[in-house]
């Protein structure tokens, strides 16, 4: 039996696919939106569509954007000649956090993983690759994760771009071995791009 | 300066009102909803506006309701003659969901609270006053959480309502004083239910 009334149920059902939340929060947050001003409610179910409708990868860098180009490709004070190569959109913030890299990104969506069968054609390295054919760039920065999938996809990109006479470096290991770019910490994020190395 | 594209920005900053919700968390919901599908965006979005647009409290109850009177008022298997009070709409769904009361509810939406400034009036109680006027009832069971302003509320009531010859009770201390009602597992509310006192 459903004890709440049908909207509800749908709503606190909705709030419990989200990531992270269980059906004890999907519910608590069902009822703050049930004791929220209409206005505010509209704000947030609005939000989530438009967030979703208006965004879309930028054509040259593959980071989520409202406007192609996005800001950091069109932006006149980021230097074209470097590249900053990272597996996920979330990564591209984490880095800007640092506020110490002035180049462009390359978003891969994904690192390659024989486990979960996504092989180098999955991700987006065809698209550097003719980036790197179009543009004259100096320095390509690998940021993918430190994880196995993110060290081979780094390898595997340094391999194909070396043969073309553009220096190639890997972050440093300064974030922990098997964490996630996205949740390390500005400080720790800049002391891996200062000690980046050759490969 | 945000390094989000407009819409995720927005969409990030909505989540993050929500209660329970850090800008981690919001930025995690936020790029999940990135990844949906758009029709599950657009599920969820309108879960929102409909669960606050087409949601009312029941005339009688008090309870959430998409159509008045609630499923429970009318319902023909309720006890109409034994009214179960308590604070908040989710202690309705926790009460129901112990399937040992057959009565019916009455929902007061807080406790008085002299900390806060709520007083007996700002609060559901002359509502409660009239249904005992109007329809036979034998007995008022008082759920209110067994917190001070809980207890305070019960007592409050309990003496209006004595002179009215209605037996009065209070659930028993079966939930940790200073608890949630809505957080309490089924057995425990059960066992506060069974040990009941007149008060």
């Amino acid at each position: 039996m459903n004890y709440y009334a049908a909207p509800v149920a749908r709503l606190i059902e909705e709030f419990s696919k989200l990531p992270g939340i269980g059906r004890k929060s999907a519910q608590r947050l069902a009822f703050y939106v049930l004791n929220m001003r209409e206005e505010d409610a509209v704000n947030l179910s609005e939000a989530i569509v438009e967030a979703k409708q208006r965004t879309k990868y930028c054509s040259y860098c593959g980071n989520i954007t409202d406007i192609d180009p996005c800001n950091l490709c069109r932006s006149e004070q980021r230097d074209r000649s470097m590249i900053c190569v990272v597996e996920d959109p979330r990564d591209v913030v984490a880095m800007e956090r640092t506020r110490e890299f002035k180049g462009v990104y390359h978003v891969l969506h994904g690192a390659i993983s024989p486990m979960e069968g996504i092989g180098p054609e999955d991700i987006r390295i065809k698209e550097l690759l003719l980036r790197l054919q179009n543009v004259s760039v100096k320095e390509v920065i690998l940021a993918t994760n430190p994880t196995i999938e993110g060290e081979a996809t780094s390898m595997y990109i340094s391999k194909l771009i070396k043969p073309m006479g553009i220096k190639t470096t890997r972050i440093a290991h300064g974030i922990p071995v098997g964490g996630d770019l996205e949740y390390a910490d500005e400080v720790t994020l800049s002391k891996a791009l200062e000690g980046r190395r050759e490969i």
